[in-house]
């Protein structure tokens, strides 16, 4: 199968809207989607944008049942580790079920790696997986990642909702 | 006691880059630091800087037994959900010892809290911990910070080192 990987414009949005979805469908939580495609566009397509993206498209001849030619992306933004500098982190990676096993997915990481490296000399590429999602984390173990809550026993914490405004409100005046 | 707390300036890296060090003595790892307060500098008070600083200051007559007044720092930076929009990610949270108790972390915590909501008007707030840090599981704990590693069952992976190296060298070419 043929594929190309390349920067995602806004006029993707659409379809990252849709597969972000796809996603949050995979991940039995796609009640928790809020970002509209709109959002999206301002949000990754301005002066200081808050993310990266890399879109897989393949040629019209092989498009999807729904007829979709743009059928993977990966999104990521750079981070920073306070021992040792530039790093990024990969948000989401998704590949359309029926485009899967092709090396797309494999296409989108490592393209990730190479910009993040090339463009930031980032040192860690790092990502969140869930524990039940073991076609993830075997395709991730695959290709040598280290998981750190097995290893170093990292845990992550979130504060929102209410939980995030008390917090907010509670900060020390100026 | 007296504290403020202010933004971080280029001034202050060789400060915030000596509480870096005894916060990786605290987390048993002094060896992996690699960062100098000049790389500081440059990555984080540049046109597109890598992340925010926060620092907590004392008077002069509190300073430590060491002479310092700069006392604690919060370093973040600016991430991304595809579900929620703008987020905020707490890389370091660190009050020196002899300044723990007084509010101060909290102080840096909620401060955080509060520019990221006016600033980018982030949805969560999250960082990680390590298992057996458990002052600091309690201390964010008690401001209702949810542990997503054990609630949703939520790992970090990471590439670096001649993993990162090898996926880099595979991206398919443009």
């Amino acid at each position: 199968m043929n594929f190309k990987i390349r920067a995602a414009s806004k006029e993707d949005c659409k379809d990252i809207s849709r597969m972000i979805m796809e996603l949050a469908v995979y991940e039995k939580m796609p009640d928790q989607v809020k970002i509209s495609h709109e959002e999206l566009q301002r949000d990754g397509f301005c002066q200081n944008p808050f993310f990266q993206c890399l879109v897989a498209e393949v040629p019209e001849e092989q498009k999807s049942k729904e007829g979709c030619t743009v059928v993977g992306y990966a999104l990521y933004f750079y981070t920073y580790s306070t021992w040792k500098g530039p790093t990024v982190f990969l948000e989401d990676l998704y590949v359309m079920p029926e485009f899967r096993g092709k090396g797309i997915g494999k296409g989108l990481l490592s393209k990730v790696a190479e910009v993040a490296k090339k463009k930031k000399q980032c040192v860690h590429l790092h990502l969140s997986v869930l524990d039940w999602n073991t076609p993830s984390r075997d395709f991730y173990a695959a290709k040598g990642a280290q998981d750190l809550t097995v290893t170093e026993g990292i845990h992550v914490l979130r504060f929102d909702g209410q939980n995030l405004d008390n917090l907010a409100n509670e900060a020390p005046k100026d």
